[in-house]
């Protein structure tokens, strides 16, 4: 039985991004993705690459959505202990994952292998092993618990290698209004109209003295009902005030 | 006294960040910003603008850390909850700000304020309004948690307006060296010099064929050497190895 709503979460592992060495380009990239299955990405917390902190992350979260996404901390140094802390939350053991030491060999050859890098075929014994098209090693699934390498491209195809087996909920479609009203003259209607559809999520976002209204959810008709009263209202209030209305697909 | 080590967490509070409908430009300014004045961003959490959310990710993180920094949700509109529900966190009553009328009254005038605005006029009791010279109202202090509008040219002046008041630690400085070899070929040595000088965070991060070595600390002397001595054995590695060696101010 497919469930309507089907939450997800996202922790970066990242001393880099903590620091401010390095922008973040996946969340955005998961965030989108991730609806066009049917999947609401509802939290995301960043955390150092430190085993206490990534195991109260994933442990909180993995408990109270549907699946986790975790990035970071993959590669061969000292400073990538991602592997390791997740096989301690899982309670499970590193083993040796056959299908990773072929493809390792295959990537670096019997001259390039190394003890550093073999530590990537190190696997834990109920994980598996998520292949991609750009570096050998970078990502596996435990139970909800997707683990990705972090650079953006790896992180990308990771993700498009499991889009297809991953569950998703009914799709929540959204509708964007732009008025030309700013959100202080609008308020009091738009929250009317939010207590009459609670079914649809409305948030109200400024750009430069105009104003977007967002409306979400995963009943169509309510979503186009409650818009669409919305807009009249919003005539009534100004009559040029709607600038554009865009439906997702 | 000061403290050498001074940590901050950031709650991020955004349906329209989780959705994907917009990207966050805060975190990395507020990464760097908060390490010019030696203050170590720890934690990031995104969260949906939910009142229990809300709610449980600053209590974690206020008794965690030494300040922490939240954007998002200050506007007229309901779903703008930030302020009651901070008033929540700290059991403390939403009243009208003084200084905050003033402020609104000047910026809409007579004709233009409603009662949608004059909600952005409340803050809790014990709280120490921030200005900001973009746009009226829109963040405020209260204990160690700053609570800062999300738009991020907002958010920058409002930080800018603090900045000087916030006690900070000892700056981490850092040195960023780049080589021609992958990370695998130097995760041994790499990890021997991390455990020769613990005081020293040190990171790898791969980038097209190359490595970063990132060198962090606040004892200056130890980031010295210890970047100087993994130089050395890099040198020894291969005699051209590093293509630059980058030192922080």
């Amino acid at each position: 039985m497919t469930k309507e709503v089907v939450t997800a979460a996202y922790v970066i592992i990242g001393d880099e991004i903590l620091s401010g060495r390095t922008q973040d380009k996946n969340l955005n990239f998961l965030a989108l993705s991730l609806g066009e299955i049917g999947i609401s990405l509802k939290e995301v917390r960043v955390v150092i690459d430190g085993e206490n902190e990534i195991i109260e992350a994933v442990n909180a979260l993995r408990q109270k959505y549907d699946y986790v996404f975790t990035s970071g901390g993959l590669g061969p140094t000292h400073d990538d202990i991602t592997t390791e802390t997740i096989t301690k939350i899982f309670d499970d053991k590193l083993i040796q994952n056959p299908r990773a030491t072929e493809l390792l060999m295959q990537y670096y050859g019997e001259v390039k292998i190394n003890k550093a890098r073999m530590k990537m075929s190190y696997l834990p014994s109920k994980a598996r092993l998520i292949e991609n098209d750009i570096m050998s090693v970078s990502g596996f699934q435990i139970e909800n618990v997707f683990v990705f390498a972090g650079i953006p491209r790896i992180f990308q195809s990771l993700f498009r290698g499991v889009k297809n087996d991953i569950e998703g909920g009914k799709k929540i479609k959204s509708i964007e209004v732009t008025i030309s009203l700013t959100e202080g003259i609008i308020a009091a209607e738009f929250e009317k109209m939010q207590i009459k559809y609670p079914q649809v999520t409305m948030g109200s976002y400024p750009k430069q003295g105009q104003t977007s209204l967002v409306f979400r959810s995963i009943d169509y008709n309510l979503l186009e009902k409650s818009c669409g009263e919305m807009i009249e209202v919003l005539n009534k209030l100004e009559s040029d005030a709607i600038i554009s209305v865009v439906k997702s697909d």
